[in-house]
């Protein structure tokens, strides 16, 4: 393996990638004025793989587009929010079909080579006219990375978009991704949109299981509220322009896309984690000494998505023994003699039994913008991280009137 | 069978069965002035079953309390809340089995037939000077069952008690409850306590059967915040006051029990449900025509503890959409295409697409103090019915400081 530097571009997105152009309008889907409605599209082929929902209820779109992968001719994504066209039977096949059909007529590429994303409401019928009037109002450019990163976005507060360089000369390449999140986020394909772009030229089979690790260790361990959405999708096109041999398993530089596409996932999952609905903080919880990997993980994705610890993470009560309880409901093997849990650097926990501790310095550590808990197991060597947020009343009050 | 009748007795409780005293006390266990430490009480010896929490961090009274169960030999439960003896190592057995004993003392009974609860919060000792001088303070009484659901009380708002009375003249028999709920609640022996007792003569393996079925129809189909407690307990003491012959699987009143524990668990939990922490709503989910009973009850009880389903109740928005989505993601067999949905009476989706409806009388229903939301799935004959409530900035407020 030659060893590959990974650094993170200045203001980077989507289309920090060579070759890779985005664009987006406010089509009027949502009521609010904003944008809503975008494309990204690539100047040449792309190799693209996707991840979707778990949910058995599938949104039309993802319907239409995870028949379309992974595929070595895509060209371009089509995605709005505002309305989810889902649940709303066979017409939303038909209408996510045309929104593809429209944009390949406004790109002049073939209508299969288009991908299409929504998200918003469940149970209402895309706006068509407003969208057809969007796409033909879209222009594409070189920095609409940026506004494609908003015009995604839902209950987002924030646009999440980065970008990573990898090596340098002639072997180097980007990679860019944007994502929306906020509300529906739970492990299980975290709830979510998320689109990357590559100009690695990459083997399909290599890139579909790089996603997989990369979703594995980031979108998959978040957790806002413990729900899931029909609407979720992790997409990466590779369009090859930075002129590399396809990356594929064992090639020299498999194992920097893998990192650096990891580390972008991650970075966009804990921007996810930290604009959750209502959310003020970050929390990110570290299990280690567990007999599996699969303990390890339930047991950082269970007290991330309990609501107790949420809570009290959010008033600053230094209650540990949430999650405590939240550990003893994963499944995860535990042996209660051997938990040792800290809160920032502050050990709480030893053997099992409390200690005594200065409850203002806990306090000062659940008053700041990330909340780091750890738990060692002490029964193996496996360790996981998941990301949450702390949930707040204004949590309860986004989401009491979301449609009305 | 013998056809009996099954009645809920005017301000029933854990005392109506023949032969049951109790009575509570304030030991200064919870900050606040309030009834804290209780003990239920039987004139003669119980035949007595337990069903515990399936946290694997589990309580010292838990411990202690399932060691001595199932048991032809209980004389009496003694309770405290404001404290949960867990999570505080060995000492907390110490303290569990001393607050037994110090109790059997007081009734002049022997340590092992006496049970230990606690519930409160997590990783602090017993304060057990406070339990000795209570314990010795409470007197017990036939009415006492009043005061031992108030003593059981944390965040609660009202006691949760019930009593049913099964036939009339010489084979009948009374099953008399309380139960705590409020927050940490989540099917898996929701978390709470029950106590149940009845002057039935009952075989202990039957018995057992009987409260397992119970709970599952019940207690199991309860959510409130999706946590579970190292604490939760129900338990059934039988004193075989009535004077009736023991029943056993097959005997003449053996359904006529089921049937009558059934209906007191479920008048609790429902109880639990409508009193969640900062609930205003009980809400009701019925799922039918599902292809097995497992797939039933997993739609039902997914629905009703997605937080987006609760909240979208809390605010009257007729946001029909997390409820599909909710059921999609709860990995029970659906098909679309034939899903119904219903809220009240109205029905809002036919065969997987949305109907027009009157916003106006949905949000009448939603605006009531039961929310029954019901879907057919249209694939099999087997249902379920799951009991939550809304999610309020309230549930927030009382969570954020509940040790502070």
């Amino acid at each position: 393996m030659m060893k590959t530097g990974i650094s993170f571009v200045t203001q980077g997105t989507v289309t920090s990638p060579a070759g890779f152009l985005a664009g987006a309008t406010g089509a009027g889907i949502k009521r609010k004025d904003a944008a809503d409605l975008g494309i990204l599209y690539s100047e040449v082929a792309c190799s693209a793989v996707g991840m979707f929902t778990a949910n058995r209820i599938k949104a039309a779109p993802v319907a239409v587009t995870s028949r379309r992968l992974p595929s070595a001719a895509v060209r371009a994504v089509v995605v709005n929010s505002g309305c989810a066209n889902a649940s709303v039977g066979e017409p939303g096949l038909k209408d996510a079909t045309r929104m593809a059909e429209l944009t390949a007529g406004k790109l002049a590429v073939a209508p299969e080579s288009v991908l299409v994303a929504s998200t918003g409401v469940i149970g209402r019928r895309l706006p068509m006219e407003l969208i057809e009037t969007g796409i033909g109002r879209i222009s594409l450019s070189k920095e609409g990375g940026h506004e494609l990163a908003r015009a995604i976005m839902t209950t987002d507060t924030v646009p999440k978009e980065a970008a990573v360089i990898v090596g340098d000369g002639h072997e180097g390449f980007t990679i860019g991704g944007i994502a929306k999140g906020s509300g529906m986020i739970h492990p299980d394909l975290a709830t979510l949109l998320c689109f990357l772009a590559t100009d690695a030229a990459l083997d399909l089979g290599f890139l579909g299981d790089a996603l997989k690790n990369a979703v594995a260790a980031s979108f998959n361990m978040v957790s806002i509220d413990g729900d899931t959405s029909p609407n979720d999708m992790v997409l990466i096109m590779a369009n090859g322009r930075a002129g590399n041999a396809p990356i594929t398993q064992g090639s020299s530089l498999a194992d920097g896309f893998q990192e650096a596409l990891s580390r972008l996932c991650i970075r966009l999952a804990r921007g996810i984690a930290g604009d959750g609905e209502g959310a003020g903080k970050l929390i990110t919880v570290t299990v280690s000494g567990a007999l599996s990997i699969g303990d390890a993980k339930l047991a950082a994705r269970t007290i991330t998505a309990s609501s107790l610890v949420k809570t009290a993470v959010h008033g600053n009560d230094p209650n540990w023994g949430r999650v405590i309880a939240a550990l003893g409901r994963s499944g995860a093997e535990v042996k209660e003699e051997r938990i040792e849990l800290y809160i920032g650097d502050i050990c709480l926990v030893r053997a099992g039994e409390p200690l005594p501790f200065d409850e203002g310095k806990v306090i000062e550590v659940l008053d700041s913008g990330e909340v780091p808990i750890s738990l060692k197991l002490n029964l193996g060597t496996a360790s996981a991280t998941a990301w949450g947020c702390d949930l707040s009343p204004e949590y309860v009050t986004i989401n009491s009137d979301y449609t009305t």
